[in-house]
């Protein structure tokens, strides 16, 4: 269940994501994210010291579910190939499903706030696909090159091709999901 | 030779990237840019008469520049993956030399500014590369698949790896610039 505490960091997360979406970074005061989020000033500084911290926070919690999406399937045992697959499958849906958050995702990743993150400390929660491309590699299943290289060929493309803005005219129907993963494999398979 | 009207153009587009890049969409103020490219706003009015003119001619700017640079090595009489390797590489060497102006049309793609291009003329610069894609679909070269996904795998990937702020610990070195064309190539490729 839900406590309180968690409503309102929910409040002010999705607060922070809309308004930095219409407003921009630099716009999105903390007074104006907390109105939004219908909680005080006071009530956003005892779980954020201060608006890095918050949009940071934001950031970063868009990032877990993510990666929670990603792993909800994940299932060693399968094949490599059905194992990103269902990754893959994952982490579309919840695009799908949040665009919004990709908006803020992206524009934060571009923006000055991005150097604040501990990086490294994030790609752990992806740890379990990074694994199994590993295992791809050693079992000469997947092309034996730099990890960033197998990431962007499974991920990038659906990324964009996700989002309406970029990709106006398409549409991601059964046919073309089943044909983008065919492709995102080519590309990373050996 | 370049005019003066050029000189002022290129200098407010300059201005343009730098001060959104720095402060966001909505800070840039059309004042600020003038005062950042050294012209009086009311030069500033002779070549647009806003700032949505400005901010949407910076990013179409962008597109064209890339167009020419993507289609400066094109020669039609080369097998069709020479074709795509020159145009992709000569995207590459844009971005790599230009990440300001990347990061710019990042995040106007991801703003409300985006829905004011028109982006079926700006698609029309870039139908050499579509022609060739097409072509080597008729003959079984390549995916017979929607070409949003053609131009997707083909693109998207090296855009993020070469982007230092989203990949750091990664370098585009010679053999990561081969790894991903062939990548690409697998991706695409029947």
């Amino acid at each position: 269940m839900r406590t309180k505490d968690d409503e309102k960091q929910a409040a002010l997360f999705e607060a922070t994501v809309k308004l930095v979406n219409e407003i921009g970074f630099v716009s999105s005061s903390v007074s104006k994210i907390a109105k939004a989020a219908k909680v005080s000033p006071a009530t956003l500084y005892v779980y954020h010291r201060n608006k890095e911290d918050l949009l940071v926070s934001t950031y970063v919690d868009i990032k877990l579910s993510l990666s929670r999406a990603i792993l909800a399937g994940f299932d060693d045992s399968l094949p490599i190939r059905d194992i990103l697959k269902n990754a893959w499958l994952g982490m579309f849906a919840y695009i799908s499903k949040h665009p919004d958050y990709f908006r803020y995702a992206e524009q934060f990743a571009n923006s000055p706030y991005t150097s604040l993150v501990d990086k490294a400390a994030l790609e752990k929660y992806f740890n379990p696909v990074l694994n199994v491309l590993k295992r791809g590699v050693e079992q000469k299943i997947i092309k034996d090159v730099d990890p960033h290289l197998l990431g962007a060929f499974l991920f990038q493309p659906i990324l964009h091709l996700a989002n309406p803005t970029k990709c106006n005219g398409f549409t991601l129907d059964e046919d073309n999901i089943e044909a983008a993963f065919t492709m995102a494999w080519d590309a990373i398979k050996l």
